[in-house]
Order: C-alpha cells, then sequence, then structure tokens
C-alpha cells in the first residue's frame, strides 16, 4: 500500500443501532453505513461516537463481519480497535486487517491513568508485532477530553521512528486546535496523516497540510462537509465553514450521541434509531423536540436517508 | 445467602503474574491465591491491581475457573467483573456466580465521562436483571481517581431501594476518609457493607460500622492487615494500624503494580512475577532495590511464601 491508497477526506465514527433489548442492530448499522458512503463519508466504524467502548469485541467483529458480507468496501473503513486490553486491541485489530481494512484507529489503553510514554509505546509495539500484517495501518488517537490518556508528540515521534509507515496518522480530538497544527507542522510532511477530530477545525487542519477530519456530526451532516473537503481550495470554503459550524453548534447544546441519534430518528422517519446503551441515556422528548425544530429553522436535512 | 454468610475482612486485589510472552500465568496465579489465603486474606481478584482491565474476558474466565478447579474456595472470591461493555460485564458477572464466588466488585463503565446517575443506575440495573441470579452479590466500585466515574450517595441510595440484599456493599478507593464515612452513616446500617479501598483506613473504618478493606498492599503484607481486622478492638489496635502505615508508605514511594510485583519477586525468590502488561512498565532494577533494602530496613517478611 502506497501513499496515494491511504484514507483522507471526512469519516464518520458511525452511531450503532441497538435494538430494543440493545443488542446492536446489523441490519440498520448497514444500511446507515451505505448512506454515509452514498454522501462521500468514510466509515470509522467503532469509535468514541458509536458507543464502541459499549460493545464487546465479538460484537464489534459481528458487525464489521456483516459490512464487509454487505458488500461495502473495507478499504473506506478505519475501525476503532484500541481497548483497555491488549489482547482485545490485537484480536480485533488483527480481524480489520484480515477484513482488508484501510487503516484502524486506536485508542490507547485508557483505564490506568498517568502512564509513561514508555508503557504506552510498549502497548503501540506489542500490538503491531503481534498482529504482524504489512497491510496495517494504525492512526492513533488523541482524545484526552474522554480517555483521559493524551498521545503526545514525543509518542508519535518514537513510534514513527520504529513503525513508520504502520503508524499512519492521528485523529485529533483534544480540541485544541494549537495541537493539531503543532502535530501537522511536526509530522505531516513526512507522510504521517493528520485528521481533525472535528470538522470544526477541517478547513483549517486541510491548509496545514492535513488529510481530513472524523467528526461525530458527519453521521449526519456529512454530505455538506464532505463538500467542504473537496473544495476547500475554492472560493467559498469560509462560507461553507461557517453554515458546517452552524450545523454543529446546534447539536452541541444537547449530549452528542443521544442527540445524533435522534436526528436519525427523525429524519429517516425510523423510532428504533434513538435507543443508546447505558451508561449514556436516549434523548428525553422535549429535547429531542427542541433539536429537531432547531435543525428545521435552519434547514437542515439529511438527503436520501429515509427509505 | 443471609447477612451473617457475607463477605467481610481483608481482601487482596491479587496481582495477576504474567509468561515472558505476557500471556497470563495460571500456575503462579494459583500458588499466589492459596498464599493469600493462608493469610486469612480474601480474593478480590481482577482489580485495579491485578491488571484486570489489560485482560480480556476470556483471560479472566479461564484464570477464575483455574482457581475454582484447584479447589479454592469461591466465598471468599469477590472478583472484579465491571468493564466499559455491558455485555462483558454480565458475561463474567453470570460466570462469577455460577462459579460460587461470594461476591462480585463491580466498576462503572468508565470509558464515557460526565455521565448521569441515571445512567449508571441503568447500567447496574441491566446487568443485575441480565444476570438474574438470586446469589448475586454486587459491591459497587468507586474509585475516582482512576475510573474518572464516581459512584455518588444518590445513586447508592436508588441502587439500595431497587436491589437491596443484591446491592451488598461498596470498596470506597476515593481516598477520601469523608466520603467512606458518609457512606458508613447513610447505609451501614441497613446491611450495605463498606470496605475501605486501603488499610490506611481499616480502623476507622471498622470504628464507623465497615466490614473491612480490599487494599493493593494486602497482596504483600495481607497476614498483618487482617491481624488488625481480626482484633480491631484490643488495646494494640493503634499501634497495628501505624505499623501497616509505615509499610503502605514504603510502597508508596513507587509506581504500586510494578514495586508489589517486584516484592513478590525477591521476597518469593521468583524473579518472573516482576513482569506487568503494558501500559505498565516493570520496575527497574535500581528502584526495585531500593524498595527491598527499604523494606528490608523495616523488618518486612511475607512469611510462607518462598516455595
Amino acid at each position: 500500500m502506497n501513499q496515494a491508497d491511504r484514507i483522507s477526506g471526512v469519516l464518520s465514527p458511525v452511531v450503532t443501532p441497538f435494538k430494543a433489548d440493545l443488542s446492536p442492530d446489523p441490519e440498520r448499522f448497514v444500511r446507515q453505513c451505505r448512506w454515509l458512503l452514498s454522501q462521500n463519508v468514510g466509515l470509522a466504524v467503532f469509535g468514541t461516537n458509536s458507543e464502541a467502548n459499549s460493545l464487546s469485541v465479538d460484537e464489534k467483529i459481528e458487525l464489521l463481519d456483516r459490512l464487509v458480507a454487505a458488500g461495502l468496501d473495507p478499504a473506506r473503513m478505519m475501525p476503532g480497535t484500541g481497548a483497555c486490553a491488549l489482547t482485545d486491541t490485537v484480536q480485533l485489530t488483527a480481524h480489520a486487517v484480515k477484513a482488508g481494512c484501510g487503516g484502524v484507529l486506536m485508542l490507547p489503553p485508557f483505564y490506568y491513568k498517568g502512564v509513561s510514554d514508555d508503557g504506552l509505546f510498549r502497548s503501540f509495539a506489542e500490538v503491531i508485532e503481534r498482529v504482524a500484517d504489512p497491510r496495517l495501518r494504525v492512526y492513533v488517537y488523541h482524545i484526552p477530553p474522554v480517555s483521559q490518556v493524551p498521545i503526545t508528540l514525543a509518542l508519535i515521534e518514537r513510534l514513527l521512528k520504529a513503525y513508520g509507515g504502520t503508524v499512519a496518522g492521528v485523529k485529533d480530538s483534544s480540541g485544541d486546535w494549537g495541537n493539531t497544527k503543532a502535530m501537522l507542522d511536526a509530522f505531516a510532511a513526512s507522510g504521517f496523516d493528520v485528521f481533525a477530530g472535528s470538522e470544526t477545525f477541517l478547513l483549517a487542519n486541510m491548509r496545514g497540510g492535513g488529510k481530513g477530519c472524523i467528526s461525530a456530526t458527519a453521521n449526519v451532516h456529512g454530505g455538506p462537509i464532505a463538500r467542504l473537503f473537496a473544495s476547500w481550495t475554492g472560493a467559498d470554503a469560509d462560507a461553507q465553514q461557517t453554515r458546517l459550524d452552524e450545523i454543529r453548534g446546534v447539536f452541541q447544546k444537547f449530549p452528542m450521541i443521544p442527540a445524533l441519534k435522534a436526528a436519525i430518528a427523525h429524519y429517516g422517519g425510523d423510532p428504533a434509531w434513538a435507543t443508546v446503551r447505558p451508561p449514556l441515556v436516549d434523548l428525553d422528548r422535549e429535547p429531542a423536540a427542541a433539536l429537531v425544530a432547531d435543525l428545521d429553522r435552519r434547514g437542515f436535512t439529511m438527503p436520501g436517508l429515509k427509505a
């Protein structure tokens, strides 16, 4: 796999549909992923917004297999595979590589806090050595507000020295543009692909040499976000960015994951989508109505979602 | 199971031995657990200090089965079973109950931060309803410095109202005696068993109506800690507490888990014990020597550990 084959653009940490008994719903999942691809949005399944850490490894493997069996292109997939347990991360990562996934998005082990870069390096190194597949492309996942375990620049430098090519990039969900810029400045020129953690920084990231974004709101607003990615050098790029920020701002007034699902339930005409797994809670009827009213007022749509 | 059958006393979050390839070592694990029981220390296997969240559910099930197969009394076991994924927690909890474990120590799902008490209540409730076994005894695990997801008094009150008897107690690893005391004052009289998260508060906890402690250092100093539990009303209780604090203080100068393993490796004459799984790192030779020198100077021993 050379540089040209690598994943770029806009990806969605695809929200995971659940049945009434809280088991994952593979049919709805496949339909949603197919719709996202139709919007030029790649599939960062099993991300934070996918409630992936509320799923067992077996549940994730089953869902991934269903996507591939349904004919969706695994080269467009960057499943999240990082777990607390080394053995879980190895199992899911190896499975994703064998399935042909274009890359994997890897959280550091996140139970123990205050761990050293030595320990994190050893974690990623063990996974890479055990998976032992030249097709593996690892995107490290920096999301300190949730994981509480950061991926430092020093750690990335060390990983690139040992596993350049395999360690292919980062998703920066720090919410701190200064950090994203530091990653771009330090590593983008050497073929390390920086994805912003939301479309908020998509334009800035592209101007700085980044490769796109992986964003919660790509679940619902992916088409317009992908359009900015495709035309970021155009005259209306800043205007596009402003519109993306406006819509994201609406979702940010609510708990993000339940709000994304409530929007899909509403605009897809499929109330079952609203279900989340504990420890999250579904959006109540009143805030869900407020969300939709606010979105409607701003002319928000989800074209092609409704069956 | 009536109140008299419930677990009390001193338990150890048993450190998990690994082979050179980082796989769990069941033979060493069984030997260590048998030694701990000989010191009157119960088996809170799969705790924070067990690197339990660095193990897959299958690895934990295999280790638990090996303990039971070796004839160790499951009534003395309180395995940690709380994971991020509802399905993982249910699987391991159900397995522990079927194996006859006296209780389970349950972390809340800990990936998502800032979750509501509603969501946490729903998490515990789903596990209890799915395991659906009257033998289940849940000890909720409050360890905000690591999990970052607290168990509030309001949540405990709600759980007791809905699942009194099944929700049997708490391990309070907040490190905040005021919080432990608040739990004792609010719930101890109604048959909710409060375990201090370390022997630092063992005497205070017993005086306040608690049931014992579950402590990292019970891995190495369990006999003397259990002796204080057995004689806390005696004249020398404060002197015993002072000695326990002295030894714990030595371990606290080092990263706790690698230090516990280094001590077992040294005093057990078994260097393989020193291995930890990433993201932790083994204690280097120099701090390990400093630890042992400090312990020796204070007359520390681990009687009966050496084969």
